[in-house]
């Protein structure tokens, strides 16, 4: 049953662009205890249409049996309803676009069943566009260009965070509304094709678009050794770029999954199984679960944000994003 | 767009509980020509949920292409939307349990999805319980008292029409909503186990539950050669057992379906094409689309129906049922 807490509602807002935990309600308590409203949660990665199912249907049933900490969101009257009752609102989401196989009307399917983000792309190459490990990106692909539409028409959101750069400003030129980069870093600052461009972030700007600061280690600067103020300072730079508006966190959160879940990831069916022993990186310190989140605002503080700004980029600018998906 | 017809709200209401056309728009148009204001459409019979859902997709396709004449029906509201616009609402139901697979969490999805009727068993046994056609009937199954639960709790309506009838006895009483044979005859008057037996019929009306009387050759009494008065007096000798009140029209009409497709219904992928030629056999003359609906008032008449019955037996029954068929 809701808590009902009020102050949720007065509270500022506090969303989470991407976690994929071994969802527990232990997960949903620290969710809680982060003051987190909303979070966009990861349902399948290389799962087909019928798998990526039987997934929501787990989702149906772990929404049922934590009802008092957790509300599905179907749209921003959802994260409303979970503010005003002491909850959590989850996106539903997928990385990559696998669950749609070869058929358009796949994604209006999804959507109805609740899922509101989708990646193009993830690591390879897909169906609708090239991920950033590919040796070479071609673009988006024919069908890449019809499912653009239709997420456009239904108000699903296109993530681009796994995508090559050709792919991603494509895409951020094809859709006829803002695009996310749901969690990546600046690149400039940790030098993987997985973080994003100068080029990249100002195309995702100009589209009205979103950038989710990642918290993955992967991703930092100094990896798990990245301090909070340093976090803070890749923050200003990505800011001075893309703007306060449109800076948000997708923390890449992974909190309790076993290391079998880094391959599968990465390898999927794909490949066979590589012989390298694959782990989950350290988390940093200060960032090891949901209920760290609020801790975020001391690195942000430590750079220089001003408070009004450092509520836009723990939530204020993801709830401006989330206000606007809906159909078309 | 709708034609906005008012006159459809003022009469009587015409439903036709079970119908699996070759569907076009000139099945739609009949459909109009009939006066119909709802149908029960099969999407699928022995299709698992994947070839289930893109039968679906194709629904929303015909919805979005015909929607001057056709309506989706998720509940009673969208058969007076359908009126009010001189349209026909669509119940779309599943003739075998396939599509929910091993998987119960599978009934929730496909009533999101707009599957609004579910036949336990086909010919054979399913997951859920035994068909007519099998030797020996060992009732509903384990998994069957599970989705007789689920589909009472959401509201999806229980069809026992190709049930074996310990399997049908056993789900009315088992159920705790009334249930449906939507397309069947009395067996005392064409003896097929196909048909329902008065034992049968009572357990029905006992659970209020409702019968809708077939107009597929193999039902009716002299089969394609049944007059309509003759179709008349078999109503009559159903009404006498269940009542008006829960007595409809299932016609079981395959209008424009190749031969192939019969083929598909008694055969699926559950044994090699049998040697055997195996056709449609010809509807009565005076039953061959939708656009003879009306006609069926004359046979009602003839065999001395009054005309509150007769609208009772050409959509009010079916129209107080559909108008309960909301989640618990």
């Amino acid at each position: 049953m809701p808590t009902g807490r009020k102050d949720d509602l007065n509270a500022p807002l506090r969303i989470d662009g991407l976690q994929y935990c071994n969802w527990s309600r232990a997960n949903f308590e620290e969710m809680r205890a982060g003051g987190l409203s909303a979070i966009h949660a990861t349902v399948s990665y290389h799962e087909n249409f019928r798998e990526t199912v039987r997934h929501l249907v787990d989702w149906r049933t772990r929404l049922r049996d934590h009802d008092d900490l957790i509300v599905l969101a179907r749209d921003w009257a959802d994260v409303e309803r979970a503010r005003s009752s002491g909850r959590t609102a989850i996106f539903l989401g997928l990385q990559t676009p696998m669950a749609v196989e070869d058929d358009l009307g796949l994604v209006e399917i999804l959507y109805d069943l609740g899922v509101r983000f989708m990646q193009l792309t993830y690591n390879n190459q897909s169906l609708l566009g090239c991920g950033w490990m590919e040796r070479e990106d071609s673009g988006v692909t024919r069908m890449g260009r019809e499912v653009i539409k239709e997420m456009n028409r239904l108000g699903m959101a296109i993530d681009l965070s796994h995508a090559g750069e050709r792919t991603a400003l494509e895409a951020i030129a094809l859709s006829q509304r803002p695009v996310v980069v749901s969690h990546a870093n600046p690149r400039w600052l940790r030098d993987t094709a997985r973080n994003v461009s100068k080029t990249l972030l100002r195309a995702l700007a100009g589209g009205g678009g979103l950038l989710g600061l990642s918290l993955y280690p992967a991703h930092l600067p100094d990896g798990g050794a990245t301090s909070l103020r340093g976090f803070g300072e890749m923050a200003a730079q990505a800011a001075e770029i893309i703007g306060v508006e449109r800076l948000g966190i997708g923390s890449d959160l992974c909190r309790n999954q076993p290391d079998s879940v880094v391959r599968w990831m990465r390898e999927g069916r794909w490949t066979r199984a590589s012989s390298e022993p694959i782990a989950f990186p350290e988390q940093p310190e200060w960032f090891r679960s949901s209920a760290d989140f609020p801790r975020l605002a001391e690195g942000l503080a430590a750079a220089g944000f001003q408070s009004e700004d450092i509520d836009l980029v723990l939530g204020g600018a993801w709830g401006a994003y989330l206000k606007d998906l809906k159909p078309a």
